[in-house]
């Protein structure tokens, strides 16, 4: 079998032995004193194999580039904790029961079958614990979580070409307390938990034996940050309880609340108009926006800086993003937010064969560009771009390690910013097609945004089969209301 | 509000005061040592009320008879640890995608509109820890579970009517290790560990630095039981092989295996002919049929009583059910299975306006006619009769409590059997219409009994919206496959 041909053992290979690693991690230090038999992997490949493009990541920018690398010339390996990528725009609405969560999470061997089917191609679940770039390889360990959890064992990949695509984390600003009580917006798994907790905190309050003051904090929900995300997921709730709640929960449905807290103004990024037209937009469908910093989070309250507290029964945490813990570990030139810097072919100039796509890189500051907001939009451009890119350098015969050393790669990558949106609720949304905060452009608000926003992510959910299923889901939404059951 | 008129508190009686209860238990002992004042409840109803039936459960016995209940003479409270009816017999199918969750699941408020509309109906999240026959109430406990877990509180619930409908618990018959290691599939839950886990060992068993051992045994899926839900999850297991994993997880396909361990006959219920069937249709798709007893189970493997090692990866446990701790914990005359006694009209003869119905009941002996199978069937049927029995009370005012003795109950209730059937995957289904194992009658096997169970489950889920969704799903699985996303 192909797998076992190209699987080397390299338990053989000392740390000690090894060339500095600038991006060991201390993990990795200890690795020689543990059970060494478990350390094997995919080996260097040969001039008559298949360059191996190892993709670390399966958000929008991996994805994007999976999707469109050619496989007759490599072989795609990809390395992340999750198989499926997620379609963050409509998670929000996945949270209340809009959409389903299956709707939402692409298998990544749907987006690239060659994943599963082809000899030398792989998914494997596992974290990305360092990066070795004098001997062109990576260290994985197998991931698994929850009630599966496994001991898990480290593995090594040789890379031809090495794609960093690993998106970025929430940011808590290190107020305590957030992660412990805080839900954050980002996987399936936080819209699930989200879900259970509303559900559950809204039968909870139906129980005898609470109190009015306990009823009213389980149903007081909470989100702290006014970026889209924080919005959508504001709007989207008081959706649910105007629609749905009143009579899913006919007896509760006067202590349920909904408040924003944003440190400035929500939307920040969006024309004038529009946010005045979202404050009162939400403000109308009963979504309280408060002023104020959060500095401290405990199990059943919150406290803002001027002493307030906050009692919640459910806080949803999503105050923008900063680097993951690896990306963080890495010693290379970044961005003032920490972000991987690449030249203008997002290509990490201080590695050989090793590029840097999506949240967690970053235009560098040499190159006198600013570095791109955090955003899908971003992340799947320069996926798409990339993949073009290595195919190029592959056709060209330099798909193999440092094979495109001096060779010309064309045009960089230029990113030309489409819009923006954002809902607010029930058949409202934001489009902001201005190119940047400065510029003057086209913004709307209302029916006809919405049913542009609609529209552009119906299309732009990656398979016929999720666009399929959304559309299923917005219709027996509009026709049954949403789904309530707590599984 | 109404939820406050009729929220009294109780918390002044102390058990010492109480009539002697015989179905007290041993956590309500110690209750009046714990916060008291966390202890309201229900009272009972006033003449000037709706009479009050509470409903312990949320299966199918208990959903069908909600589902009927004349609302206009009665208050509906229903008292179960999950908000949903689950719809058992297509369970197995969501295990690996055949299915969504959620089309399987079923809110309570969307079968009995009322609970969650009603001033006096509620649906409460709550398990039940004890009946007090003498004052006409049942005491509970608020029911959290997983991340969610809170402190929960002890309510009482006045009845009028009470109705056990409890079901069933897997047994387990005092093997070591199978609540540890095995997964039942009672519930959505368990579907989605199962699913959970299936995927997680297909993906770990292509990482590299993996034996071939390991390998076997990650992706060995061990069922323990030929009953028609060991089959079923055989049948849809071995369909989502030979169709799915092949194109999913092409490079562990050869490694993946399927067996079926009875210590009697499969599907003993049966029809010879359709047995046979069965086993021959079973072996073809890849399904090792096993005869053997279970003796131990441990993490990664389990022992027969002839000593085979027998080592796994994923063990699903569906040996039949006994009766829930609750239930054994009554003193109650009972079947010799431990299911309730009850007479002619499901009413249980030794307590006032309690009945039981579904798979925690059964004929006593002393009426003369045999305890009832414990299938869906039945208790779907029990939970229809009751209703009607409890709406002709009703109309002629024997609501309340103690208001129908000696009232003329009208027709007993007949039990006749439609017949059974079992799918063994992919287009193959048994069906027997015969009345009874000794009767003679109509069996089919084969396509077009498929066919026919797939139209009769499809007309059977309750609501119009998941009757589209698994008509949805079948259709999205035959023409895109299964999904493999490990939410």
């Amino acid at each position: 079998m192909a797998w076992f041909r190209s699987l080397i053992r390299v338990s053989g290979i000392k740390p000690r032995n090894r060339a500095p690693n600038p991006f060991s991690l201390a993990s990795l230090a200890s690795l020689s004193t543990e059970a060494t038999n478990k350390y094997s992997g995919l080996g260097p490949t040969v001039p008559a194999e298949k360059p191996r493009v190892v993709v670390v990541g399966s958000g929008w920018a991996a994805c994007r580039l999976m999707k469109a690398l050619d496989t007759n010339l490599y072989d795609v390996v990809c390395v992340s904790p999750r198989n499926h990528m997620v379609f963050t725009p409509l998670l929000a609405s996945t949270c209340v029961g809009t959409l389903e969560f299956r709707s939402v999470a692409e298998p990544i061997s749907r987006i690239q079958p060659a994943i599963s089917r082809e000899p030398g191609s792989y998914f494997f679940l596992a974290n990305c614990t360092g990066i070795d770039g004098d001997n062109h390889s990576v260290h994985c360990e197998t991931a698994t979580d929850g009630p599966d959890t496994l001991d898990p064992w480290k593995f090594k990949i040789a890379y031809d070409k090495l794609v960093i695509a690993l998106g970025a984390q929430p940011l808590t600003f290190g107020i305590q307390g957030v992660k412990e009580h805080a839900i954050f917006l980002r996987e399936v798994y936080h819209a699930q938990e989200i879900r259970r907790k509303l559900l559950l905190n809204l039968m909870l309050s139906d129980v005898p034996g609470i109190s009015e003051e306990e009823k009213s904090r389980l149903l007081h929900c909470v989100v702290v940050g006014g970026g889209p995300t924080g919005v959508e997921f504001s709007g989207e709730l008081s959706d649910f309880i105007t629609k749905d709640v009143r009579q899913t929960h006919a007896h509760v449905k006067d202590y349920i609340r909904v408040t924003l807290i944003e440190a400035n103004e929500i939307l920040s990024s969006f024309d004038d108009r529009l946010r005045h037209y979202a404050t009162k937009q939400l403000t109308k469908s009963g979504v309280r926006l408060v002023r104020g910093i959060v500095k401290d989070v405990k199990a059943q309250k919150l406290v803002l800086n001027d002493g307030t507290e906050v009692p919640y029964g459910l806080l949803v945490w999503s105050t923008g993003v900063g680097p993951s813990p690896l990306v963080n570990s890495m010693e290379l030139p970044k961005s003032p937010g920490g972000r991987i810097g690449v030249d203008e072919w997002l290509h990490v100039p201080s590695m050989q064969d090793v590029f840097a796509i999506g949240d967690c890189s970053g235009f560098l500051e040499s190159t006198g560009k600013p570095t791109l907001p955090a955003l899908a939009q971003v992340a799947e451009r320069q996926g798409k771009y990339l993949s073009h890119l290595l195919n190029r350098i592959g056709k060209a015969g330099g798909g193999h390690a440092n094979g495109a050393n001096g060779m010309e790669l064309g045009d960089p990558f230029v990113y030309k910013h489409l819009g923006s949106m954002a809902t607010i609720g029930r058949y409202k949304a934001l489009v902001d097609l201005r190119q940047s905060k400065e510029a003057k452009g086209l913004s709307m608000a209302g029916f006809v945004s919405w049913f542009i926003w609609r529209s552009a992510y119906l299309t732009r959910v990656l398979s016929w089969r999720n666009r399929f299923y959304v559309a299923i889901n917005w219709l027996t939404t509009f026709v049954f209301g949403r789904d309530i059951s707590r599984i």
